[in-house]
């Protein structure tokens, strides 16, 4: 049974919190106040990251994969809880590298590490982290609250960590984007500013652009184009084959977000005014589904939307 | 370099939030109100389950461990999130099972489930579960908060999870106590009213009860004196030996607490009346250091104060 089949059998129905979203948002709200947040990821060795990573972008990589789903939401991350299953077998200097890679990611992004839970085995090394964040409004910006018409927008660059990946793997050479695989860097915490003052809808882009812009109407009755010609590929190409791959490689952390078309030139003289990039790539539709255009044709989807994290070994 | 030194080295310098307590502590208090807490444990397979354990006991198990930790600080568990490292190879009757437990646990003891990120890959079982607490006070009550000369006391019965553990692993037979170790079952809600009405300090027993003890006093200039005769032993024995292998084998997560001279009654009478069970074993002493004594006659400490889980493969 595929994980997302079990996930909707046997845990979605254990979630009957309003503040959950039935387990389809990014976040969940603590039941006091709406505006208090909460996310987790984990990630883990030879899954999320190679086993010879090196281990400070293990550490930075757990704080960059949670900071971008709470600034997502129009929210300022806060404070965080580590759980660490280290493997008995790696050295002393690696648990160190670890530290300081989280310390510093932890440091650039404001959060607070309040505590923990460590453990050793003989396996895989698998981090957890789960973070708190508070939102500028009452309430975190959604996935699917976005109105037919809105435009779509992405920050930073897509694409480059999947490339860093094939480099990693030895398929291809994109040496420069190694870097951008290890050591992803989620927005920065003035964004959630942007987000909360315009968004209409938001989400993180974490398994690659078209399935994360395919979710951004999951639950809405609403459909979304994308203009491939526009995203702001990490690898700028006109080939479809390197634009579909970059679209849909997964491990961006960049932000997908919604606004109305009046808020245009808002979002533009704020991102230059704030010294971050958003660009439009598309809008949302009254027709149900995604659908994606080059040179102002539509074309095929590609036969797989984003990437899933499978074990690598 | 042990786990304990490396926390210390790498991790606890990461720590400055005033409500993580320096790390010494079963929680932390969020900054924007002490009285919120959260508390994260991880339970591996081979390490703190065992792999043919039912899967159902290893979702109880997760919840177990966490309540526990919110129920010693005068506390109600609220809400949680869990991290599921799930192994590739499983059947899908054992995550339905697993959810199973999940489920009823979270619904015994009154927690929400609000989210998680669930992960496969093809090694170890790995779950993590942060878990939110309201505290009946305006902050927790700490570990190491008691006064020369109080009470010290524990609920329910300690050892028989080590017991049970031990009869798993062929070495004695013990049949009747692999529930306790598969299903340990913490505190009740109702005793976090005790704990925030009586405990000058308080924690959790979840390493052996002689570890536990000594670590009631590890940040306080005070001692702590037990008598082993007194303590409520799952398999009550005269036997030196089996008397310290159950107060050092863990797993227990009973409630260690400290409460004035004076209380003692009014601990008994509440107890009584709500149908759970505290016994007092020793008392604070001036003095520095663990002391433990047998039919009136100190006696020298195990080699081994508790249970530090390993790696059982």
């Amino acid at each position: 049974m595929a994980e997302s089949v079990w996930i909707d059998k046997y845990f979605k129905p254990l979630v009957q919190s309003e503040g959950a979203a039935g387990l389809t948002d990014d976040v969940a709200s603590l039941s006091f106040d709406q505006s208090r947040i909460v996310t987790t990821d984990t990630i883990i060795e030879n899954v999320h990251f190679l086993s010879d990573d090196p281990m400070d972008s293990v550490g930075h990589k757990i704080v960059a994969v949670n900071v971008s789903d709470i600034i997502s939401k129009g929210a300022y991350p806060t404070e965080a809880v580590l759980n660490l299953t280290w493997n008995s077998g790696r050295k002393d200097s690696e648990i160190e590298a670890f530290a300081t890679g989280l310390g510093r990611a932890l440091r650039k992004h404001g959060v607070k590490l309040i505590g923990g839970d460590t453990t050793v085995h003989n396996g895989s090394i698998v981090v957890s982290m789960t973070l708190h964040g508070k939102c500028i409004l009452d309430r975190p910006i959604r996935r699917s609250s976005g109105n037919a018409f809105d435009l779509v927008w992405v920050t930073g660059k897509i694409g480059g960590s999947g490339l860093g990946l094939q480099s990693l793997k030895g398929n291809r050479i994109y040496n420069e984007f190694v870097h951008t695989y290890r050591y992803p860097e989620p927005p920065a915490r003035i964004i959630a500013r942007a987000i909360a003052d315009f968004a209409t809808a938001s989400m993180d882009v974490s398994d690659g652009l078209l399935l994360d812009a395919s979710r951004i109407v999951s639950t809405s009755r609403l459909g979304v184009q994308i203009n491939l010609e526009n995203v702001p590929l990490a690898f700028p190409s006109e080939h479809k084959e390197l634009i579909l791959e970059q679209c849909t490689s997964g491990d961006d952390y960049e932000i997908l977000f919604t606004t109305p078309k009046s808020r245009m030139v808002q979002v533009l003289e704020c991102a230059q005014k704030d010294d971050w990039t958003a660009t439009c790539i598309g809008t949302l539709q009254p027709k149900i589904g995604l659908r994606i255009c080059l040179g102002d044709r539509e074309i095929g989807l590609p036969e797989r939307l984003g990437y899933i994290h499978h074990s690598t070994i």
